[in-house]
């Protein structure tokens, strides 16, 4: 029997949202050690010796390893299911988007949910909005021109990517982006929900 | 006959220096045309065809298809190669770490040397250089810490983890970080100069 992962992670942070949607789909089972990284639970010597970037989701791997980093995460439970594309520029097109969804997507969306939901109306963060939100926008504009041309983001099946993509878009308009402009996403953000084993992010 | 890969990059970054590396070690021939950004060249509507997000590098497969993000194109021409690790857990850990690169590193230390070297020095940017110094320096330690386990980040072979963190890491000295406290890092710097097919930046 394989060992069973255990996930590090917090309900509320859409990263760790990330590997919960992946082991719901694969069916896999895990268990979850909630950290409150509002109070440093990242910042305790356990866990640093765990992840040294001091990070969730972390996952354990039940054999003495753990993997930081959510989209790396991803791609591991990935390898050799359905949720990994088969051919190479499929496998390429799946790690683009997760690329793009670190570097040109969540440091804008998720950024100005945190700030809207976790810090105090008057923090001085709230400063760094309208740019969170104009760079946040550019990035959802990318992603309905993508979806003009395919289904899911690796192409024509679901995938890891859409995964990594679904975890900050689906909530986007809780925090200030108007969702309205873009149908192409709305429709995908449909067929993300209606996936199996899907389950509703529990913030 | 394979088809010929175009590297759409711009020599000063390190992002599109990846590319060359991972191809000059792999010894695959290629045409590189470069893309002048300061000159709003990936804003161009060919530029924009080829990937909407307007960033460099992005790889002409040769067959009509374009492939942008930097660490994504070291994974494609990675693929079936030493370059990619043997097993699941090596191909997991080098992605942690390309990810931890795009979200913890580049960031912060591409960024200062971005400020540093291509704005003006009365620029209003330089305000941002003292948090950025911090945040890069916290990369350089988590790096350290790894390197007193491994000789490379996924493991014992050299591979497109420390491409990747190599692009950055290596020029940080000219930008203000400090380099003498980690001593496995410059190690670990020199091992990949030594690489067979290594070419300098040409910044």
């Amino acid at each position: 029997m394989a060992n069973m992962y255990t996930v590090y992670g917090m309900n509320a942070s859409g990263n760790c949202y990330k590997v919960k949607l992946a082991l719901e789909w694969l069916g896999i089972a895990y268990k979850w050690v909630e950290i409150d990284i509002l109070n440093s639970g990242t910042r305790t010597p356990e866990f640093l010796a765990m992840n040294p970037n001091g990070k969730v989701p972390t996952l354990a791997l039940g054999d003495g390893n753990f993997l930081p980093e959510s989209n790396a995460i991803l791609h591991y439970l990935a390898e050799g299911t359905p949720l990994m594309p088969r051919n190479r520029l499929g496998r390429a097109r799946a790690l683009q988007w997760m690329f793009f969804e670190q570097y040109s997507h969540e440091p804008y969306i998720a950024v100005a949910r945190f700030i809207t939901l976790f810090l105090p109306p008057d923090h001085a963060r709230r400063a760094e909005l309208p740019r969170l939100r104009e760079r946040g926008g550019q990035a959802l504009r990318v992603m309905e021109t993508e979806l003009t041309r395919v289904p899911y983001f690796a192409g024509e099946d679901y995938s890891i990517a859409d995964i990594a993509l679904f975890a900050y878009t689906h909530c986007a308009d809780q925090t200030g982006f108007d969702l309205a402009p873009y149908p192409k996403l709305r429709a995908w953000l449909a067929r993300v929900r209606a996936q199996p084993g899907f389950v509703p992010m529990d913030a």
